[in-house]
């Protein structure tokens, strides 16, 4: 079986790089969108047509699929792939940003974190290890370790403490990774919030564990656009340039434009189906044009004239804006695929420039 | 062009029978199901998945259309088949029955009906010539005249007193229709409630214009199924039999095999696609099942094994049941495929039979 990962070529004018990176499900070609189906389903959009929108791996969230339906129920179906009937590459968050930004009530120990669902209230415990044991569980072609996501304004006295934990849960879990016998990829998950001496110091720390990848995390949580280009710029070149290089939550154009310049492979984002989900969707020149506009109430033309995707090959604005009015359920679907299929097309296209 | 009703076929025990009718966007072979698209849109369903599953036809509603987006925008985008991108036959209903079971204002005149819309409030009038004129704006394949819908448990009196006034409005509608250049079929449309009598002098009245063909109306309405049944049984022989009869608004898999038997060929109704929403597929045995029910958490079977639709061939119903939880859209959509193929295999199968 094919493993690892290559620089197939890197650009001339700048740090971008392509790649193609070996999963147990296949290779992905880099750089890459990768659409987020949370729940063991990208919202609105079916495995069939995200195949057809040229989607080469997604993403899941370890932390609600832990807590519903359970990693054990997955595993028993056969696992994340044939549960929600997805045969290409999966990459599963280990839950720490969930557990961070969606739960008020946490405790963090020398064991892991405890933290209430935001199902049903009940408690939970996140450990370096079970949160691999679950990701194992899943099935995931890549998997990531519980970190510590620093809100964003944080101190830098609080963002080093939460650091300094963050390094030992990764350094558990890629000890734990190591002694399973799984052919699941490990990332390293950067830390360090809007501060470049920890930002270095965390590269530094986890680049000497024998990690698959290394993704960028602790950025699209608030801050300003200029630092989180400045973080992006500063700390992807920092990463070994002979592993995937991931930057976590990104997903407006001008942010891939930067990444990928930047020499960083691989990108998630619920945006494009969220956007979707409330009418919103990718024009020309990257704007986000609200399709209830009455502008578009007659207009003739496709969300985007001359794009590629099944939304626009098919349906006029003036119909998209009635399904939207109309609280049609195809809406968010429709919509769903055409700013998917933006997102893969812009990243297709910076790839082949390189 | 291919034109009018062809009866291919009678059944010897039963006044089943199976014929072909041609329509401007081809032929459609009875008996038939015809899913609903109220406002241009099956309920989460797209075009493609609708002619994947088996749909011939499908039914699309003139008062919500004329009220939201308004026949003369879907007339300027090229008419219903070019908006909602589907090129087979649509038949329209007429607004007649939404006027008169979702408002609770409305008044009947002369000239015909006044009613405040259920989205705005604003008044709108439909009369047997513009509702017409509606359903020749959005070019659908079957139009529907204008009627009064009289509710369960009317006396004979009111009922009578409805029925004189349906008669009138088609009437006018089928002379209307008449002067116009269109090759738009026009069905007829027998009220009468529950009221054999009433039944037979509205068969007697309408079958003297030249419709294309007959329907049933006022059934389903919230009778007893008993009275259903015997309406369907005793109106429908007495409908030409060389004209298509199509019995409005069933879908219970019990109601549409009276129905065949009964000598009927075209059947709509939101069931499929509402149940679906509600978390509920039909099973073997036409039994209607929560999949929200605990006991298929783990269940690795689709929703009915053997059945041929896109979810249960992809998707089990421990899956499903998870969609459902998680309040994921496509859950809507995977039981709306499967629930309505479940009817439109029935009805194939039966029309098979004869």
């Amino acid at each position: 079986m094919h493993r690892g990962f290559s620089i197939l070529k890197t650009a001339t004018n700048s740090n971008a790089r392509r790649g193609r990176l070996w999963t147990p499900h296949g290779y992905i070609d880099t750089p890459v969108f990768m659409p987020v189906g949370t729940q063991a389903a990208v919202k609105g959009v079916l495995p069939d047509q995200l195949t057809g929108l040229g989607a080469q791996i997604i993403l899941s969230n370890t932390y609600h699929l832990a807590l519903r339906p359970g990693s054990e129920l997955i595993q028993a179906a056969g696992g994340l792939h044939a549960f929600m009937h997805w045969d290409h590459p999966i990459l599963t968050d280990s839950g720490g940003y969930q557990v961070f930004s969606l739960q008020s009530q946490r405790a963090i120990d020398s064991e892991g974190v405890v933290f209430k669902s935001h199902l049903d209230g009940s408690k939970h415990r996140f450990t370096p290890k079970n949160v691999i044991d679950h990701q194992v569980r899943l099935g995931s072609d890549i998997m990531m370790p519980l970190d510590i996501c620093t809100p964003y304004g944080a101190s830098h006295k609080q963002t080093d403490a939460d650091m300094a934990i963050t390094h030992r849960w990764e350094a558990e879990a890629v000890d734990y990774w190591q002694s399973l016998d799984t052919d699941q990829l490990l990332f390293g998950l950067v830390q360090g919030g809007m501060f470049d001496d920890l930002r270095q110091a965390s590269v530094a720390a986890l680049t000497q564990h024998p990690f698959s990848g290394f993704a960028i995390g602790g950025v699209s949580v608030g801050e300003p656009m200029a630092d989180m280009h400045r973080i992006i710029e500063t700390v992807t070149p920092q990463l070994p340039p002979d592993k995937p290089r991931y930057i976590m939550g990104i997903g407006l154009p001008e942010n891939l434009e930067v990444a990928i310049r930047a020499g960083a492979d691989m990108f998630d984002c619920v945006l494009p189906t969220r956007l979707a989900r409330h009418g919103q969707v990718f024009m020309d020149g990257h704007q986000r044009v609200s399709l209830k506009q009455a502008k578009f109430k007659l207009d003739p033309e496709p969300i985007q004239p001359g794009c590629d995707c099944y939304t626009c090959l098919r349906f006029s604005r003036a119909y998209l804006r009635h399904l939207i009015q109309a609280r049609e359920l195809s809406a968010a679907t429709l919509l769903s695929i055409h700013n998917v299929r933006y997102l893969i097309r812009l990243v297709d296209a910076l790839r082949e420039q390189i």
